[in-house]
């Protein structure tokens, strides 16, 4: 594909792509009121979250935006820092469509930089705090970093990363001031050539930051997992962050000022997008750096949280707190899970608890959830296990996607809405990527047809809502984070002793699911479960790494394929 | 200005028009993130609300949409029906970019046509209901109006204004089928080719409409009242009707499944977006004919109404109802009120009634609201008089708005946020109308300086929030010095026998202009032309007094806002 051409030499046409839907019969259909009644400065504006917070800064400014620990934050504080950071950055060199990394926790400054990395024109990549020196290494020089905000935290990983790396960004050490002496990780030494708060001193706090020039300018950056090869980078726009802020006050019942508990981590798919959406409402954002029982409840009592995200285990960590842990609470709080449909148990337990539960769906595509359980009050007379068996499914589109099918791949017809025929979940709408960046191929792939392949096979049920029947399948979600099975069998071929292995999910009652590897030895070679893990870890993130090997043939077909699903039902066995 | 080609030849780009608030330093800046990751038909839709209804109906078919008298429609049917309308005006020859005029009550058509006739490619004119002939015909012939849906009660009238006009549309007539023996009006002879259930007959519920090849492309057209020459024909277009639709439901708190009372015509500014808005959220729309107590608390108490819209005068037909037309309610009503401050009296009314009241202001130009007095909580503890006070400032950018100033109009620069300082209030944002129809002079008057100008005249306090002091052309000027005619009002409205008061300019040989009271009294109660100027001398700096008051029946619109372009012609009578 070509270079685009952004901006019109005249300056001010865009190219904006195909528009399939357009009736073709309307082509060149000129009438009234295609005279005089074109855009301008007064009735035209980029859709963009920014406008979220400026908006919440005028209005409400002694409200809290942010509560961590001790801090407490006004609308007002967080619009002028995220501007001063906008302005740092601004003096530092950073341009329009240059990519500031971040490699934080669910911290005052991860918001910040939701909002002050844009405001400068440049685009965030979140780093997933987890991973390892290669991938970080890989994400920095993939979106040609120019800046790295670090957290203490993750100092060490990202010094090996950067040694790794090809790029030479700036680098900003965060200082947590909320990081206790009796915290489960041990902040490493400074790596940065400055603190952030020395940064976001440098910066005006009214700064003249700029709407993007097109809401289609890229907003964020944030990595897959990468099933085979290398992580691919999806690219959002502000428009979809902007939309997302909409959809998600609706699919989650948000009204007046919502109070968000931070259990989902801000680097998975910018945190469905609330970081920016919160701002809409004027609502405010209780930082948590670890998911811990005895910090969320003490947040849900003593900050009266209405809304919290996460996968099932931050539901299993609330409903298995120590009651001494426990705080009662009088508000309803809504918990929004996604990765793996809540079980039964779970599901009562959290009812008990005093949670309402709504099951969402998503990817790292689709800005985070763009399929909601949207529950309805007559399942409410159900018994338990009907009911549960409803909220399992995904779901129905989210309000701001567009179209939401399963189809036959090949054919690209929609499969039959009868509960049974497997076919591909597939999207489109304006919260779907722009693409992958710098990687045409996968782009056109993923958009194959007019819509977004997800990878993930699904039925149709009579009354529209999908249920996913399985996951990509070479994918295991283990406390919420996706792991290629592909890139464990990596790791374990490389060890001299392995011939053949083979990944699969087993699933686990504290994680969902965990990497089970089946192992083939070279004929003399031996090696024992414990040195196996033990090489995996050199070579992988810890969550990564298989919890158990079994050594045994390996089923193939005729080509030499591994028969996954054979070993699947291996599994339990 | 030039005839703009709207669809490029290719068939694909658009003129997209001014970006005004792009970074000049970014022109022509390309980076890594404008390569590859074009628009298509799985990242791109243009928003429009026709995708509200069309979602609710996938994902809520069962739930009751409208109620009307007896009649339940679900959200199925709605969007049925309006497939079917969109299809038969298709088969009937309209085009994408023409005209389809209604003239219809708060009833099921009205609400289809909004869905019906956009999704055929038209744009939909909706007229007020209480216009007399000639207005009528100007605006059929300057729309091109191509059909036109009339309800029964109106048929005497639009026959004249068809005699009148140049344009010979389709007429169909509408035959409610809830309209009453005993009604406050009678229902003409049918003056058209065609009913409309046999029109909506006519055509496939299954129509594959189509979705507008750009979300710039007009929605709906409205006539502003137009007190000197010509209406003015008010362009809406799809992203804003969608835009007010989120809009709304963060402004009016809405959440879950609201249920809506139809107390605002439908005909002013598309009912503020609402009859869009509710498809977000799968609402119910209970119709309502004529406004009347009785029905406003039956349909409260017998349908969980939610919110309702309306003029000040409505909030007093609900106060002043008999004791036996009450209904009580378990429910928080929310009363969106705008076209005049509420007064205290009134606020405290509805507090007891039971409903909470927002304080909204916008113009036709505007889609309806644009500024919304957002309440703060710590106002819950000032006493009755500060709280009217607040609750009487129009307030804030509404959501969707991007920004809201007042503006000296010559200058234009902003006035001190000191509550003090006269200036024009300006809007800027998506929920800007796109131009006047055919009147490209009044569009760039309109749009000077890159700013949406209203004519209200208003100020900034200094906590951000605008306060209304009067119409451009009800300021009266008096020895040079600026007098608010709603400042002068508000003193008198403080009298306990006056009901009514409207105080306009008369010219005065030595002041060049003198305020002139217009009182009606309440009934049972006396006061004279002495006592009030001297009851109005305890509040106001002598100067603003009015010299003189007559009392007389004050003239209004059928929404209760004073007409004082009629006062004015009394003046000198």
């Amino acid at each position: 594909m070509a270079r685009r051409r952004f901006y019109h030499e005249a300056g001010y046409a865009i190219d904006v792509g195909a528009r399939p839907t357009r009736s073709p019969e309307w082509e060149g259909l000129l009438g009234i009121y295609d005279d005089d009644l074109d855009r301008n400065a007064a009735n035209y504006q980029p859709l963009t979250p920014l406008s979220y917070l400026s908006r919440a800064a005028q209005v409400h400014p002694d409200r809290t935006a942010i509560v961590h620990g001790a801090l407490r934050r006004s609308y007002r504080d967080f619009y002028a820092r995220s501007r001063a950071l906008a302005s740092a950055l601004t003096q530092r060199g950073i341009k329009r469509g240059e990519t500031v990394a971040a490699m934080l926790s669910n911290t005052p400054a991860m918001l910040e930089a939701h909002h002050g990395v844009p405001m400068a024109g440049a685009v965030l990549l979140s780093i997933n705090t987890r991973l390892d020196a290669d991938i970080i290494a890989f994400q920095l020089d993939h979106a040609e970093a120019k800046v790295v905000l670090v957290d203490r935290e993750f100092s060490a990983v990202m010094a090996e990363a950067l040694k790794k790396a090809t790029v030479s960004p700036l680098v900003v050490d965060y200082d947590d001031p909320d990081f206790p002496e009796d915290a489960p990780a041990r902040k490493g030494d400074p790596i940065g050539e400055i603190e952030y708060e020395a940064l976001v001193a440098e910066g005006d706090p009214e700064f003249a930051w700029q709407m993007p020039g097109d809401e289609w300018d890229a907003i964020s950056l944030n990595y897959t997992s990468g099933t085979t090869g290398n992580p691919k980078g999806v690219v959002y726009h502000h428009r979809g962050a902007a939309l997302m802020g909409y959809a998600n006050i609706v699919a989650a019942g948000m009204s007046g000022h919502p109070v968000y508990l931070w259990t989902l981590p801000m680097f998975h798919c910018n945190g469905w997008c609330f970081p920016w959406t919160l701002a809409i409402q004027a609502g405010t954002h209780v930082c948590l750096r670890w998911v811990r029982a005895k910090a969320m409840y003490d947040a849900i009592a003593d900050h009266g949280v209405t809304h919290l995200c996460g996968a099932p285990i931050v539901m299993a960590t609330l409903i298995n707190a120590d009651e001494g842990d426990k705080r009662p609470f009088e508000q309803t709080v809504t918990f929004n899970t996604a990765a793996a449909p809540p079980p039964q148990s779970v599901l009562a337990g959290m009812s008990e608890a005093g949670f309402q539960v709504t099951h969402l769906y998503g990817l790292t595509e689709t800005y985070g959830p763009a399929v909601v359980n949207a529950w309805k009050a007559e399942w409410d007379a159900l018994d338990a296990p009907a009911r549960a068996a409803q909220k399992a499914r995904q779901g129905v589109r989210y309000p701001a996607l567009e179209d939401l099918a399963v189809m036959d791949p090949d054919s690209m017809e929609k499969v039959p809405s009868d509960g049974e025929t497997i076919g591909e979940v597939m999207f489109r709408g304006n919260i779907v990527m722009r693409g992958y960046l710098k990687n045409p191929d996968a782009t056109e792939e993923a958009f194959r047809g007019g819509w977004f392949h997800s990878g993930d096979l699904g039925v149709m049920h009579e009354d529209g809502y999908i249920e996913l029947k399985d996951r990509a399948k070479d994918i295991i979600i283990s406390g919420g984070e996706n792991i290629s099975s592909i890139e464990v069998e990596n790791a374990l071929y490389q060890h001299p002793a392995v011939a053949t292995a083979a990944v699969v999910a087993k699933s686990d009652d504290k994680w969902g699911e965990t990497p089970l590897a089946f192992v083939e030895l070279k004929p003399g070679r031996e090696v024992s479960e414990e040195d196996l893990i033990a090489h995996c870890r050199e070579k992988l993130a810890r969550f990564k790494c298989p919890k158990e090997i079994r050594f045994a043939e390996v089923p193939k077909t005729s080509t030499g394929k591994i028969q996954k699903y054979v070993l699947r039902k291996m599994v339990d066995g």
